[in-house]
């Protein structure tokens, strides 16, 4: 017998009420009882963004509507600044290239946020930037990018601010409209407490502008004909529709509860994460700019790091996210976005203490838990 | 946004695989596919009792069982011996009298195991005992009675040994045959990992011969009746068809586990949860024969535990059981029968220390749980 815990960055948990939601009889998503539903969460979606623009709901993961935010508002041959410090950033280069864009790179190590110096420096440098692709939270290495200060440098300029916001949006503040971002992504397996299989897209006015000039292919990614569709309550293809069911109940709990109230639980669950991290001793990937989504830490250099993570998720039950590329086998990260709350955070840190333990480091039993509680003891 | 925690001595939490199998469309209970369950259910329990006899399911709570075993098997006037060591020893006694039999009252003091001596003075004194009554693990006081010593003392007399096996059965070995119980009880809502509704009684051949001459009344609770049924694979009244639909997941489950397992993964837990109790410099409730149900623990005398009890529950989201009677306000009973695993004791652990803290009591941090972790990871 063995209870699982899933305390990776995505899929996160699914609340109870939201999975018995989903399980109720399927209807049909071109009725005006399913439409109801997809106008309520259009609606809910508006005050996650923070924005008065409507935020389109596609049929595909985060990974889809990052295509589309390419191949709908840019052109072939224009420039593309990415900030590439994580597999995430990498993406957007990727997708960039793939669409025939030409990228400029900024290159930052793993662990830290790109400088806003660095960004301001590339595009005095490349004044026919179209675009500037960066993450809110780079999933990879556990670090929060300075958004704003990125969009004072874009915001009254030609150029489109873009950011993957997949594990940022729902975890701390980032005010599309108010900060001037230009197009705003974000999943559903993530802070939205949902499975997988649907990604949320917002645009600014400047970029549907600029969309109008658009010359890259696309028939599925149609942002014109869903934001059109989405003004008669519907989608273009067939919706996710028990995702969308499920939706409806996450953003009620999600504007229940207080999007203040949100942040504020993320912010005190990685809080206490990191200090848990640091009274064991260990380092943190990302000590200068951490983000709320999620927290890095490098096992002991004598601990196979990819060894324990299987063994945690194997024979504890405990399910965390490892490193990818270079920090493969070289760190654990424990989620804190979505549906986590206090005993989750004081499992992840049990698990890592005895997992240690357990693989010969000499760790203190009990201290990494004492910080995590008496961080998380402020919510009581 | 809470999650919440059920980590009381019953009702004790359902796993997810049993929830789900009973929230499948009702199915009707007079058919060869209800009765194929109900057989499969009849087969698993004797392995559970460790009987040959039939193991009867009634549509009722197990206080229901503890009265039909004194309405089917004994005479009015019939003197019954009475372990009183908490509430539910109590309850036997008041079952007894409620029906016209003679108490002896043992009556010990709540937190100790009765002793055997005691046990058989009064059966010395008293040649004339139709029953002992007794609990295998009294849930009001976490204690454990000693059964098989007290079995040595009645099996090859004519007084039949009536145990309340509600948190006993399925936590550590009662084989019944084996040690010549010749009633045993017990509930669905605790380690038989369901939700309440349902009772098992089963009767030694002693104990059948024996109510061939009983004169209290019944109606609804007819053991007779009922095995003569349970022969044909059905019940004399409509079954809690649910509940046995969900049974037979949990028979499954726990025979798959084995039952060595599932008594050494009590015991650890237990143990695990009494150390950690010892490391915050707590008293243990029943420190000399503990029940590896659950573990009572004192509260420090400054702390109102009546309070604690309900703030854990109402802000932590964390329930636990408090005191009954003279005990009320004053312990925490931790549940580890059924469900549990690991980590639940580190959350119940986590979730006192941080409690108590709050309430004022200087606890070292982490202490409780550290030794709970050191225990718990022999599991792993």
């Amino acid at each position: 017998m063995k209870k699982r815990y899933l305390i990776s960055p995505g899929p996160t948990p699914v609340p109870e009420e939201v999975l018995l939601e989903m399980a109720k009889p399927m209807i049909h998503h071109r009725t005006s009882q399913f439409s109801a539903i997809f106008a309520e969460c259009a609606e809910g979606l508006k005050k996650i963004f923070c924005t008065d623009q409507p935020v389109l709901m596609l049929a595909s993961s985060g990974s889809g509507a990052m295509e589309s935010a390419v191949t709908n508002v840019f052109r072939k041959g224009d420039k593309a600044l990415v900030v590439n410090g994580g597999k995430f950033g990498e993406r957007w280069g990727k997708i960039c290239e793939a669409f025939g864009l030409e990228v400029v790179w900024i290159n930052v190590e793993w662990g830290q946020a790109v400088s806003v110096d660095a960004v301001a420096e590339a595009l005095k440098n490349n004044p026919d930037i179209a675009g500037v692709f960066v993450q809110g939270s780079e999933t990879s290495t556990t670090v929060a990018h300075p958004i704003q200060q990125i969009s004072e440098l874009t915001k009254n300029t030609d150029t489109l601010l873009v950011v993957d916001g997949i594990t940022a949006v729902g975890v701390y503040p980032m005010p599309m409209d108010e900060w001037g971002i230009d197009i705003m992504i974000t999943g559903s397996q993530k802070a939205l407490m949902l499975p997988p299989g649907l990604a949320f897209i917002s645009l600014s006015e400047k970029a549907w502008k600029r969309s109008e000039s658009c010359d890259i292919p696309h028939f599925y990614f149609d942002l014109k004909k869903e934001r059109k569709n989405l003004a008669a309550d519907t989608s273009a293809y067939t919706p996710a529709a028990s995702l969308i069911i499920g939706l409806r109940v996450v953003l009620k709990m999600m504007l229940d509860e207080g999007l203040e109230n949100v942040y504020k639980r993320h912010d005190t669950l990685a809080r206490a994460t990191r200090a848990g991290v640091e009274a064991l001793g260990l380092k943190l990937l990302a000590p200068e700019s951490p983000a709320n989504s999620a927290t890095g830490l490098f096992v002991p250099e004598t601990v196979d790091g990819g060894k324990l993570v299987k063994d945690l998720r194997e024979n504890y039950g405990v399910t965390f996210a490892g490193g990818q590329d270079h920090l493969k086998g070289k760190i654990i990260r424990i989620a804190h976005l979505g549906y986590f709350d206090s005993f989750d955070m004081v499992v992840a840190m049990a698990s890592i203490e005895m997992g240690l333990l357990k693989f010969g480091h000499d760790v203190q039993m009990g201290a990494g838990v004492a910080a995590v509680e008496k961080i998380v003891n402020e919510r009581y």
